[in-house]
Order: C-alpha cells, then structure tokens, then sequence
C-alpha cells in the first residue's frame, strides 16, 4: 500500500508498505478514508522534536476491512473514527478515564504501528481504541468534520474541559491553530458567553469569528495581556485556554487567568516555563495535556453527525496522498491552517 | 502594647507599639489570646524571601475589644478566628471564592498591619474578615485548635482540597512540616483510604500516624518515588500533597502523581521548577497556592468545636511574649514543629 513516511526532518515522502495484515485477535485493519497533517507533526518535520523514522500520521476515520477473532464490537464494513492513540480500555488509567495513557497503549503513526497518512491502518486493540459511526450517507461535510474527532476538536475540548469552562464564562484562547480554532467551538459549546481570540491573521479571524469568537485580539505579549485586563475590569478571564506550547503563550495565559481559575493547556511545551509564583500567589491553577479522546469522542459524535458543530472547516487545504508534500509545506508555511487528505471512498 | 518586631533576618524581638485603635468604621480591635510562629515566618527570618520590617505574625484568635460604626456582623467581646489575610468579602475575588486574594485585602504583620504575634490588632474589614467563634468556655484543647484555622490547617485543607481528595483515595504527603501534618488530617478527613506520610522525624512519624497516615516513608528523591510507585502497583497516588515548597519536593510531588491526577501545592515557591512535560504527556495539573482560609474557616470550625478535628496537636513547643525569640529558634532549628504563643487570657 502507499503510505507517508518521514525520513528525517524536512523529508517525508509517499513511499510503500507492507498492506497491513490482522497480527493479534484484537486487531481490526481499518481503510483509511481521510487523514490530516496535525500542527504536532510539524515539531518533527522541523526537527525540533525527535520522532521514529517510518510510518506517520495520527488522525483517519475509515472502514473496517478486517477484524481479529477476539474482536467483537466493532464490525467489518463500519465506518469508524480512530483515536490518536490505541488503548485497551482497562487498564488502571484507562478506566480512570485516560485511554490516551493506556499502559498497554501507543500512538498511530510512531514506532512502526502504520500511521494515518496512508492507505490502510492495522489498529491494535480494536475494541477498546476504534469508534464506529452509526448511520451512513454522510455528507462530505459531516465526514470531514468526523476527521477532527481523531484528534483536532477532542484536544480543543480538553484545553476548555481542564481550564473547567462553564456556562457565561469569559474565555481567552492563545494560539490560532486548529486546535486554537476547535477550542473556540468547544467553548462556546460548554455555554461561554465570552470569547476572545488571540490572533492577528485575518483568515483565522473570521474563522474564529464564526466558530463563536466575540472579540479578536492582534495584539501579543503584555499587549494583549493589558487589553484583556482591560476588557474584564482588571479581573483577567475566567478560564484561560493555552493552544501553542511555547514560553511565550504560556506566560501569556498566565497573566490573563483570573485568580482561582485554571489554565487549560494542550500544547506541546517547547521552551514552557510554568510561572510558579502565579500559581501560588494567585491561585491559578494548570491542568491539560495529551487529549483522552477517546473517552470525548462519543460526546463529541452526535454534535458532528446533527450539524451542531462543524469543527471540519478548520481544513483549509485539501489534497490526496500524492500531495502530501504540499499538505506538510502548506501548514509549516502558514499558508494552511490544517491540511486534509482524501485518501480512500467510503 | 507589646508585639513582635522584625527588624531583619535573623533579628526579631519584642518591642512596643502603640495601641491598636479604630481607624475606620469597618475596623475592630482584638486583643489577641493566642498566636503562633508559622513555617512561611522562617522563610524571612532565614533572609530567603523579602518583608517589610516591623510588626510580624498572621495567625491568631482573640476577643473583640472595640468596633467601628460601621460593623454589624462582628459584637464585641466575642471570641474570634482571624485568618490571615483581611478581606472584604464583596470583590470580584472575594465573590468568586477567593478571599485571599481580595483587591482590598492584605496581610497581618506586613506592611505595617498589626501582626498576630502582639497583644493586639486592629482588623480592617472586620466583618467579612472574622469568624466569631460560637459556645463558651472552651477548654484549651480547643482554643488551641482555634488557631491552627487562621492559616495552618485551612492550608493544609487546601492542598487537599485542590488536588481533589476524595472518598477512598490514595494520598501522599510531601512535607512533615505542620502545613503537612494538616494536610493528613484533612485527606483523612476528605475521606482518604490509604495516607503515605513523607517524613523521617521519629516524633512527626508518630503525630502524622495519630492523625490518621497509614503508612510512613523514612526516603526522600527517587527512593520515595520507587516505594510509592511499588505501594501503587506502579500506577501513583490519586493525590499527591506539596507541602513543602522547594525543587525536590515538587519534583516528588510529580513523579508519584498518578496520570490524570492534580498535584496541590502551598508551600511557598523557593527554586521550584513545574516538570512541564509531566503535566503535558501525563496530564498531571497542578493547582493549590495562599489558602482561601476565610472561606474555609466555617467548614472547619464545628469540626473542631466538636472535638472531631484536633490540629492544634501540631504545637510541640509553647512559650509567651518573652520566649518570642525561642519560639522562632526553635522552629528554625528544627527543634518544634510548630510554637505556640500564649498571649493572653480569654
């Protein structure tokens, strides 16, 4: 099969794989439909975070082709959302409700597991890992919508889930990514009344804008810091929502974060310093991290399938596996917020 | 009057102040009955962390000798509970649960307030800073206990609370200190199952065990790491307690939290660095910080009244006004865990 493969930072290319074959009765092969290059992939292919060199790509929904013989709620021929990572479902911290830190687990697309940009999946554990869509005649639309539940709009929901977002609330959100973009939505889906959008790309903006952003800020740094202190009376927003990873978004997040609140980050840190003295003197808290998506992904569902949310418009560039190149060039030149890849039909 | 003096690190003493008198119609005077050296005192006393010079001391209880015009709430000749910081209930802070943090507020024995280590101290917004204390005659069990809910216990509360301590949990402590020691009573008291006490001072082992820790860890670093991490089946403590507030014990504090738990700190920060990648790839938060005492005050008062909680067994040394420069060396020298002042009479 044609799959992705990074070679070394700066240099992926559409190689070939083995097809992928049921290797344990818990395996499911899954047909990939659509994929995405995700804002994380980026760390690897500029080389500013290690990656295992092969198979890549961690976000796919597509069709179940094969199953293993110990596999039993999931069915051949269902369309199915795949986590970013595989998990068993019952270890100690999957059943605490962090699937995307199984014990038995690992990611899709890193050491050799096949990744989501290409053709067909093998996915260990499939039961506990894969999420099967009901109905079927799905719109474009609605299926590129169901992409982002792989990995995109559960992680902006984790950064509003940890910063504990709640009806009428002022939220900020730093960082105008994908995952930034989604954290808009799922804000506003958890009842914010207030939504201010870090972000000085006009693009980005209008999305931001009609995902249920209620003010844009261009400014950065301590700019943007005393305009949101000055929109909230001195106050600071009741949950600050970090989407970048780097020092500076998170000072930044830190300095408009009302006392009390907690700042929901999801980025991955490069270069994070956690202001320790705010977090004691100001009681502001921090929690976030990798996204347990697949514990999200049915809440998430119904919302996608019903129109209520259409977190897929964060794809502004489409391609197939042939333009896999352009789909990484694109996001790391900041001409695409997030590129999408059609790979196989329903 | 007589009161407590700093006059710069390592330099306290008794000296004289001018009686404490109404300046606002929102002020109160109490005559103090007990105070207290606390473990942040030794922070500046040692020269590590910057104060103001003149009256010292935030914990004690006392009885209202004079109130302005405008108090209603507060009668005198009550017994009162003072935390830490004075408050005045209505801010944005204050309102959202966060009465340390009050716009208005500030702290006793700082920045020339009176201190709670003299015979008296006029409360600015005495309303909503103090607790009056219900019933007569207390024994002095109680009254000692009375003052640990100025600062100590609601503080060791606090780390409880802020990490999420809850029926059935597994909790350790890091910290013997007397915020530590609280933070056992109130993890038990949260409804904890399994307490590990960090601690290898034999009488701070046998205090932590009477307020209810089922097991004590002599190690410290990476030993206690690997003990807590076999006594949890490799998985970690549903909550892990800081309570001291350097570089180890936040790094221990991370290392044997379980995934998707929350680190609460209080101690106050002193070359503290937050293990960013912990919180991110193992969604550890972390959240804690000054102690809200006001708000906790009330939740801990019946407790205590009613003989269920007794924090006040964290005094080990006990002395008057005059054994004030003991009551520090003895605490700095590790001698006491924590000194009582006898002040006055009720």
């Amino acid at each position: 099969m044609r799959a992705t493969i990074f070679n070394g930072p700066g240099n992926i290319e559409l190689g070939e794989r083995p097809d992928p074959q049921i290797q344990e009765p818990t395996d499911a092969v899954v047909r990939v439909v659509l994929g995405c290059v995700c804002g994380s992939d980026l760390w690897y292919y500029r080389g500013e975070s290690p990656h295992a060199l092969g198979p890549i790509g961690h976000e796919f929904i597509g069709v179940v082709e094969q199953i293993g013989t110990d596999v039993h709620g999931i069915k051949k021929g269902a369309l199915v959302v795949a986590p970013f990572t595989y998990c068993d479902g019952t270890c100690a911290n999957c059943r605490a409700g962090w699937p995307s830190n199984c014990i038995h687990g690992g990611s899709f697309g890193n050491h050799g597991i096949d990744g989501g940009q290409g053709e067909a999946v093998r996915v260990p554990l499939a039961d506990a890992t894969l999420v099967s869509v009901p109905g079927s005649d799905h719109s474009d639309e609605t299926m590129v919508s169901l992409v982002t539940l792989s990995d995109v709009m559960c992680t902006g929901h984790h950064a509003a889930v940890s910063a504990g977002v709640k009806n009428g609330d002022t939220v900020a959100i730093v960082g105008d990514g994908a995952v930034g973009l989604c954290a808009v939505i799922a804000a506003k889906r958890l009842g914010a009344e207030r939504i201010i959008a870090l972000s000085r790309n006009p693009a980005r903006q209008e999305l931001a804008r009609s995902f249920g952003a209620t003010d844009i800020l261009a400014e950065r740094g301590d700019e943007a810091t005393e305009k949101i202190l000055q929109m909230t009376d001195g106050i600071g927003v009741d949950a600050a929502l970090e989407c970048v990873g780097t020092g500076q978004s998170m000072a930044t997040a830190f300095s408009i974060a009302r006392v009390g609140s907690i700042v929901g980050a999801i980025g991955a840190p490069h270069g994070v310093e956690v202001p320790i003295e705010t977090v004691i003197f100001r009681n502001i808290g921090l929690r976030g991290g990798v996204s347990p998506v697949r514990r999200y992904i049915p809440e998430l569902l119904d919302d996608v399938l019903e129109g209520r949310l259409n977190p897929g418009r964060v794809f502004d560039f489409a391609t197939d596996l042939n333009g896999i190149v352009e789909a990484y060039t694109a996001m790391n030149e900041r001409r695409a917020v997030k590129s999408l890849l059609r790979i196989g039909t329903i």
